[in-house]
């Protein structure tokens, strides 16, 4: 029986992304909450604050994957345009979300709900709302569509709060060796061990510190079991080639 | 007369980026690198280590840009896949390369070329090679399609190294003014001044330091009298409603 495997795409929309300006901070952060989730991101695109990509990339994605989540341009100035966007995208009209607007209500002191920032209550119709427990504006929810604010700790938030909208498999697993011989020295060991266990995802990742050329070794799989063992018989490798792995702590 | 606008797309080639291993670093630099020679990254994907995935993305992205970039995949490992990817979406041989041969055997000590290096000597017919300065093992172009290393050291070498490859057009300028007010209180204004000067992009980006509330504005356009004259006018919009704006220094 091969366990059913549940699928993410993250849109990430933004020209500040694109001209170098910022540094996305969300991939990684939505990659191992999804994981911890048993879903898998398949996938990341980094597209500009156009309207006609944003629906064109959203229609792609949407049929193609489980889970879609946008990050990104749903403030309150002129070029947040996904919540029209994720609209059109759907075929729905944009409305102004009465619940949304209920939110702001509450959070703002009154008379600073001006018309600008109503512009953060309008969704697609029908869509459901996502909890913003940082700064009140929410995301929101149509169908497998996801989306999020640009801002991490906005974004984090919103995330977190998903809760059991999100289901998924059976989490992925990692272990980690270094060990300090270049790539081209492991690799062939490592070809025939991936070769032995398919059901592993078997990465190799050159590093350069302290004037050493080294190799981390990174095994992936559902089965914490098939992992030892393979991680066992890599370390075996590697002391067959007279090195010792050390153990990656991650960060 | 409009001018030419070229375009590009980054395609980062990594299961390490997709798990959240890893952060990617190359983004931020192609695209800086780019607009220096008047080109505009205008999509990044991220995807995994998966032939068919590869090639689907890699053909629909360079008949949609004038130049697709690749990151990752071209070392000496069973996961390296990128070159015999490529070769299948352009339906080109994948061939031991004798310059790429030439340029590995000039670097390795005697004995030491193995197999396994090799086979970074890998490339479809007819590609032209990338220089790499920094670890020798060379990137390749097949047409519009530029293959570069995923390590960011070797990627901007690489990247240096095309010089007169990439012809652009003119290079998008920028200027940034920061104020401590919302987003909400200043795009009004912003939304007037954007529908004023269609020719420029205004970005507006909120911020949260030392517990205040402010906000970043950027104009990116290719003609610098323009820009001057529309962050004058921001500038004193700013002014009007009684805050001070001070100009952002980049990184």
């Amino acid at each position: 029986m091969t366990e059913r495997v549940f699928t993410a795409c993250l849109v990430i929309i933004g020209n500040e992304i694109l001209s170098g300006r910022t540094q996305d901070a969300n991939l990684a952060y939505l990659a191992k909450g999804l994981n911890q989730r048993g879903i898998r991101l398949m996938e990341a695109r980094v597209i500009p604050d156009v309207e006609a990509t944003i629906v064109t990339t959203l229609n792609e994605v949407r049929a193609a994957f489980d889970y879609v989540f946008t990050t990104g341009g749903i403030g309150p100035t002129h070029d947040d345009i996904t919540a029209e966007s994720v609209a059109k995208a759907f075929g729905r009209p944009l409305i102004e979300n009465p619940e949304a607007r209920a939110v702001l209500e509450a959070y703002y002191p009154a008379g600073e709900l001006n018309e600008r920032r109503l512009r953060m209550a309008r969704t697609p119709e029908g869509a459901s709302l996502i909890e913003n427990r940082v700064s009140s504006a929410p995301g929101f929810q149509v169908e497998n569509v996801f989306v999020l604010a640009g801002i991490p700790s906005v974004m984090r938030a919103m995330f977190e709060s998903l809760g059991p909208r999100l289901q998924g498999g059976t989490p992925m697993q990692s272990r980690s060796l270094s060990v300090a011989l270049p790539e081209s020295v492991i690799s062939g060991g490592l070809g025939e061990l991936q070769a032995a266990y398919a059901d592993i995802d078997m990465g190799s990742y050159p590093y350069h510190r302290d004037g050493v050329y080294g190799t981390t070794l990174v095994l992936r799989g559902i089965d914490g079991g098939r992992l030892d063992e393979a991680a066992r018989k890599l370390a075996a490798l590697i002391r067959g080639l007279g090195a010792e792995p050390y153990e990656e702590t991650e960060g």
